[in-house]
Order: structure tokens, then sequence, then C-alpha cells
């Protein structure tokens, strides 16, 4: 029921809130007015017969004229809006299942019923976020028994599309708490895909790192796949690398996901939810998780780590996956290139078995693959790790990379930047330490992951021996002037690679 | 530490989100690109060697020039800034204080030094909303034990400033989810000052209602006094009326109270602390709290009002405060009026003794002061009523009324808008329910609270007898563009005033 009276006419004015759906009123509206309509509200906005709820944040300056109102992007392609459009406004109320949210911060055990109305709701995008962040806290800590996280993780699988596999057995792996440059990925999916597993395999984009997964593969070749092909290729070659982005699985954690990092919390219950309605969702029965320990990865004890182990393992029963947690060792970064163009480089040089390739990344990719392979074939101690490695050491891991590759759409060898410097030592002597985060950082200003052929590469892993002048990595760019950010920032900073 | 290589120019965008500080950046900005910044990220912003935690949101489109960038108004104002001020930026380590917030989460018992810091880290600007979510729901429910409520109540009064009045007995009223049109607030402080009685009294102005008691009492007297003038008019008159926003009592209360608000969260121990502190901070020693039961008010049965009523009393204790808890009636709104200048008009005519002035408002107005004299006089039951009823009969209540606002700069009859419209019965019969919120609704369209001369005059309670033709209310506006507002919503409703 909109008519003149309560309409306003769109404008678009591009401000990205992420998922949050946003709107921008006048302050002097006469809808904000009658309405009693403040900033902050949530506020019913209607576009064409479109309807989602909004957070309004109220223009007292110029950017909006009379008579006009803006949206988030997200709303904008939410509602298909077009400059112009009438739309209109309406108070709203409260979100029902935010009362199941309300009983669980007064300690009442939630059903699966209270689960799919609230993860439904949080998908329709009816939770502003500092809902979100209630529903995150009333879960976190201990807050959430076995059955309330089983109850969880089928509501979060239920809330998008599912993957299905004429095959029985479908393996995958994830990591918990990634470590910079840990790109065992790509060669894991190539040796169990080769040794007849099927391993239809999503990967993540970087949020805040250089690279992630799904960025580093995409300098060899697409990962933007429906799920047709993705199905096509998965038949034809046992296993896929995949964007998770471009399919929906278990849409709510990606939500979920994002608050939970602004706030810092990492609830056990929902990390494991978060995980395992993912591997639900794509089909999987067999999924071994790896959790590095270490005192800058995020589980810290082998006692953190075995109580995950214990929920990983219950949870997956409960949802008919077979889970295998491994525990490893999360001191170190892995792998020398920072960065899409040079972790694929890292990648391939192991797949090709070069002399020169990070054997820490081989040995990780070999461990895990052979664990997958051992869980596939319900063997506790197999010889999975054999088979593992002989499928990488005679080539054929790296054949059948290139045969995923052409499935997806063709191999495309790994371009650097043209823009490189190389940054030498000062003095001699051996390396002590090496900052990661500083690196990351330099990567990051040179145009990484933006611009997959930047980044930075490191030559002296920690205790190489070091003559003063040897080069202790190198910098690629696409453009001089992102070079030159890097090299500004080098300046000022000292000892990120620490000699003594 | 800023340079041109880290920093952008300010420009003004008048954009208001409230008390949340929002920084605005373009999505190619390179300082966006080197830092990872992406939206919704807490980013330190520096201006001038002053400092906020802001949340970043992305400018996709033409509002932001290259190597611009825009603060919604609150960091406007918060940061001093200046069109064309250098603007810089850093990555925020997380605030230390959220590990209280998750140690709570865990069921731990927080003390008085975490409240402190969480407090004062709020009020500082440094927790996002999500954060502040975060925070509410982790003290929601019964998870606040009895001291955990006086430690946060402690937290909030030492997180502002705190007056002193030379008089040992200082008293106060508040009543717990306000009915409209319950303007009692006028009349109880002039009665009990001149009684003898010191309260100095702060109230709120409308929010989301066509009135605040602090608006009703600006059509009549300056309510924005500082606290040097707070302390003369209380000297001299022993009362005064001004809008609790022009001091900073308990600042921390504020913010938290909006995040509550959106969340539909009203726990226990928050709005005792909340509204504790207050009173604390104000100086007060002898409280009457008021806690209508009814199914529209905010407490809705007398076993939940019990269980307010113990707690408001033990944390007053603690806070030597005095607190005496009155449960009254809440099923009916209180008064005629509904807007700033027609509830000031229900206030004179009960201080003039006027015949027609409503009962409902004299009699409630009544019992709270005659309660607050036999609190400060120390008496269970005492002839405090009495008292308060031969003030205001005589006369006196008048004019303290009128001294105090003689010394808060002087008097003025309250003036309704030049633009009326009489809403006529279309039959006859009795009045058998009012709609409220609709009515609420006609009075914001005519423009209050912001045209303190706009609202609604109800001629016909409940129960009154109508014949076809006879006046039900007038819609009294500023404008004839807001009467018509007004006017062609009420041409869509129907049964505001229901008669059978």
């Amino acid at each position: 029921m909109t008519n003149e009276f309560n309409t306003l006419k769109l404008v678009q004015l591009g401000i990205d809130t992420q998922k949050e759906f946003v709107v921008f009123m006048r302050r002097d509206c006469h809808i904000c007015k009658s309405e009693g309509f403040e900033a902050h509200n949530r506020v019913l906005v209607t576009v064409k017969e479109k309807s989602i709820i909004a957070t309004l944040y109220i223009i007292t300056d110029g950017i909006l004229k009379v008579g006009k109102a803006g949206l988030s992007n997200s709303a904008w392609i939410q509602l298909n809006a077009v400059e112009g459009d009438k739309i209109s406004f309406a108070h709203v109320q409260p979100v029902a299942s935010m009362g199941c949210v309300r009983s669980k911060m007064y300690g009442q055990e939630l059903n699966k019923i209270a689960f799919q109305n609230i993860i439904n709701d949080i998908v329709k995008g009816e939770y502003s976020n500092i809902e979100i962040a209630s529903f995150i806290t009333a879960c976190a800590g201990d807050n959430l028994n076995i059955q309330e996280i089983i109850a969880l993780t089928e509501a979060m699988v239920d809330s998008g599309q599912k993957l299905n596999w004429i095959n029985k057995i479908v393996v995958d792996k994830h990591c918990v708490g990634g470590l910079p440059g840990n790109r065992t990925t790509p060669i894991i999916v190539a040796i169990v895909a080769e040794a007849g597993l099927t391993i239809p395999k999503t990967s993540s984009r970087a949020i805040t790192s250089p690279a992630g997964t799904a960025d580093t593969l995409e300098t060899m070749t697409s990962v933007n796949l429906d799920i047709q092909t993705i199905k096509k290729v998965v038949e034809k070659e046992n296993g896929c690398f995949v964007w998770g982005g471009s399919i929906k699985l278990s849409p709510a954690d990606d939500i979920l996901i994002r608050i939970e990092r602004a706030l810092d919390i990492d609830g056990e219950g929902q990390m494991i939810a978060s995980v395992l309605s993912k591997k639900s969702a794509a089909g999987s029965t067999h999924v071994v998780i790896d959790i590095p320990i270490g005192k800058t990865a995020k589980v810290r004890t082998e006692e953190d780590a075995e109580k995950l182990k214990y929920y990983f393992t219950v949870v997956g029963k409960a949802l008919s996956l077979e889970v295998k947690v491994l525990l490893t060792d999360g001191s170190q970064p892995i792998g020398r290139g920072i960065g899409p163009a040079l972790e694929a480089m890292d990648v391939l040089s192991v797949l090709r078995n070069e002399k020169e390739a990070p054997q820490d990344l081989r040995n990780k990719s070999l461990l895990i693959a052979g664990s997958i392979i051992d869980l596939a074939n319900n063997q506790k101690n197999g010889n999975g790790y054999l088979s593992a490695e002989r499928i990488l050491s005679s080539g054929r891991a790296y054949e059948k990379f290139m045969a995923i590759c052409k499935a997806q759409g063709g191999f495309k060898e790994p371009v650097l930047g043209p823009f490189k410097t190389d940054i030498h030592a000062e003095k001699s002597g051996i390396v002590v330490e090496i900052d990661n985060r500083r690196l990351a950082k330099i990567a990051k200003l040179a145009g990484a992951p933006h611009d997959p052929k930047a980044g930075v590469l490191l030559h002296t892993p920690l205790k190489t021996r070091i003559t003063k002048g040897d080069i202790l990595f190198c910098i690629y760019a696409e453009t001089k002037g992102e070079l030159n950010y890097a090299i500004e920032y080098l300046k000022k900073e000292q000892d990120i690679i620490l000699i003594q």
C-alpha cells in the first residue's frame, strides 16, 4: 500500500556496508518525522513489492535532496533497485525468533526448531548486526551443549543448497586457523583425486591476508564455477578447486563469521557448526580436520585441541560425517611465497618435484593427503602416506592437477608483476626471527591479493646463514606506484628479518 | 606520525549514525588496500592528534573524491574536525576489556575493576555497537548476581560527573516504563520542593513518543541548564526541572540504553544499574520508584514487579540510596493532551486547580509526591499524601512551580499551533477503546515533539457517552502542511476511538 504520501525516490549513493542492509533518509523528511524514525532504527523498506529490513542512517547534509532516499549497495542489489524507484517505509515488529535468543540468555536449551527459525531469519536478512552479535554471544562460551551444537549445525545446513554425489564416499579437508602461505589444498586435492577418491573442494578468498586459496588457484585456472560445471569436473577428474562463494552452501555461516570475527569471538559450538555445516552441505562423508597448535595459531594448547577434536568427532557422527582430526605443528609459516601468484609457484614447485620446492609445504600436504586416503579406506594407520608420496613423486599428482585445471577451463602459468625490487641484508649473521605480519603488509601494499601478481618472495627462512648484501626477499608489483608504496613503508621499518 | 603517504583529507558528509563513530573511505583508496581494510572493520582514526576508533564503511560511488574521507556527524564533532583536515588511519587491537566480556560469556563472575574497565572503554567510544550488544547479552537474563549489579552500577556512576548538595536529604523519583501523557514530574517537583525537600530533577526528551518530560517543560521554561545554574536554582527554590542531556550523569547509560532498545532486551540487572546510577550521580539520597503494572506497560505481572522491587531496594542500599517502590495501575494512559504544549496545559490545569483538570494526573502526582515526603521523613505510612494534597489545593504548588520557572529564566504560557481541526464522531454510543499508539502517531505527523505546539487533545476518555457529531479529539499543528499529513493519515484509519 504505497502512495505519494509515504514514499521517497531512490538515488544511488554507492555505500558498501557489507551484508548489512542500510537505508539513508534526510533528517527533515516527513516520513522520518511522522514515523518517529531515528538513526539505527530497523525499518521495513519496500521497492516494487520486494521488502527488506534495513538499518536507518540519517543524512543531515546535502548528500540527499528533498524527497530522496538512498540504500547501501547490498540493499540496492537485494531489492533490484533502479535509480528513481519509489521506496516506502514501515515500522517493523521485533523479529519473533529473537525471543529464542532471549530464552538462551536465560540459560534455556534451544531445540532444533528454535535454531531453524533463528538461522532462517538471519539468512533472510531480518537480523541487524547487533542482533546477530547478541545471538552469537548468547551461544558463546560453554552455552551450547552437544545436542544444541548438532541442532545449530543441521539448521545451518538446511538454510542453503546441498550437493549430492554418485559416489558413496566423498572426502574433504579443513584447517582450523590457517597459517600464512599454508597452501596445501591444491596439492592435496591433486593427490587424493589421483588416488581415486571424490574431493569436490571449495575454498575461500583472502579477507585480511595477502592471499586465500581461491585467489592462489585463480592465477592458474578459473575457480568461479556454477554447480553444473562443478559436477562435470568432479565426474571427470574426481576433484575440483572452486571458490566457495560461487555456490550457496550454509549461507548463514558467511553472515555469522563476519560478526564473530569483528567481535573476536570464536565460540567452540559455532566454529564446529560453521565448519561441519559447510562440509555436510557439500555432500562430504569423510573429513580430515587439521588443527595446528602454536602460540600464534588459533588453537594454543594441546588440551584445547583435544576438546575440539572430541566435539568435531561427535557432531560429525550426528551428521553422518566420519571425521578424523590431526593435531599439527603451528609454530612456523609454510612455503616461501606471499601473494597469489607467488604461492601458486610454491604449489607448482612441489607438484613438479623441483629440487628447490619448499619441503615444509610438501611434507604437510603429504601428511593430510595420506590421512584422507586412510580415513576413506577405514584404516587407522594405513599406508595412505606412502600412497600419497608415490603419487606425488611419480608426477601423477601434477598430471591430475593439470587435468583438473583443464576441466575447469584451462591451466595458465602464474605470472609475477613486472616491477620488482630486491631487499638486501645490511649485515651478516643468522636469521633468528621473521615478522610474518609485516611481510604480509608489504605484500598487501604491493597490491596483493587484488593484484594477484604482486607479493613477497622470502629467500631466507629461519636459521639461514646470511652474508651482508645477500637478498633477503623480493617485492613484486603490477604498477610502479604500488611498488613505491611498499618500499616507502619499508624505509620506516626495521628488522622485519632479524639477523643476529 | 602522519605523513602524506597514509593520510586523506576530510570532507563533511552529514551522516547521522547516532553515537556510533563511522568513517567513510573509497574502495580504491590506497590506504584501504594496503591496510587490508574492509567495510565494518574497526579503525583507529586520528585528526590533529585526537584519535577515536570508528567503524569503516566503504564508498563505491561518487560521494567521495580521490584522496578524501568522510566521518559520521558524531565522529566529526568528537574530533573537532574541520573541512580539509588531514585524517590518518591505523589498525586497532581488540579492546582489552572485551576479554572480561568473554569471561562473562563463560559464566565467570566479574569484579568491580572489570566493570570499570568495560564501562570506561564504552564511554570512550572504544566499543562498536556489536561489541556493546555482546556485553549487554552477556549480562542479560539472570547472568548478573546482586554483587555484579552493584559493581556495574558503581562503575556507571564513576564514569561521569557527580552532583553534590549541601542538604543531607536529596529526593528523586523515577517511573519504570512510562505511560503516554504521564506528566506527573512537574507537579511532583513543585509539591515536594514546596514541602521543603531538595529535588534537583533531571528528565529526558522524547525519543519515539510525541513528548518527553523535558519537551513538555520546555514549552513553559528553559530546561537546558548547566550545573552552576542548576545549583543556583535548587539553592533558591529546592527544586528544578532540567533536561538530563545537558549534564553528563552516567554517560554509559545513554550509550547502553540505545542498544538495549534496539535489541528489545531489558535485562533486570542493567535496568536497575541504569536507573540507580543516574540517581546516585545526581546526588540523590531518597528515591521513589513507580512501577506501573499493566498489559501494555513494561512490567506485566505483580510477581515481576516484586522481584524488581527487591533488587531496587538492595542495590539502592549498597549505593547509600533509600529506595521506596510503588506498584501502580498501568492499564490506562494519564492526562488528555498528547504533545509538549498540550501536556504542559494538563500540568498547569492541575497546578491551578481548575475544575476540568485531568483527575487521574492529579491523583497520581499526589500519590508519588506523598510517598516522597513520607520517605524523606522516614515514615512508612505517614501523612505525606495529606501534606501534598494541601500544598496542591492551596495553590502553593502552583506558586512554587512559577518560582522555579522564574529561577530557570522565566515562565511562559504554552501556546498551541495556529492550525487546528476537530474530529467528530460518526455515530453515537460509548467510547470502549482508545488506540493510543495511533493517536500518538497523529500527534507526531502533526509535528510533535519537534514542533512543541503540535499534538492531539483527547476530548473523550474511556466510557464517555457520545452523540454523533461530538468532537472526539482536536489536532493542532504549526503549519498547514503538517496538519494535512495528519488528516491524510486519518482518512485511511478507522476506529481510533472505538464507539459501541
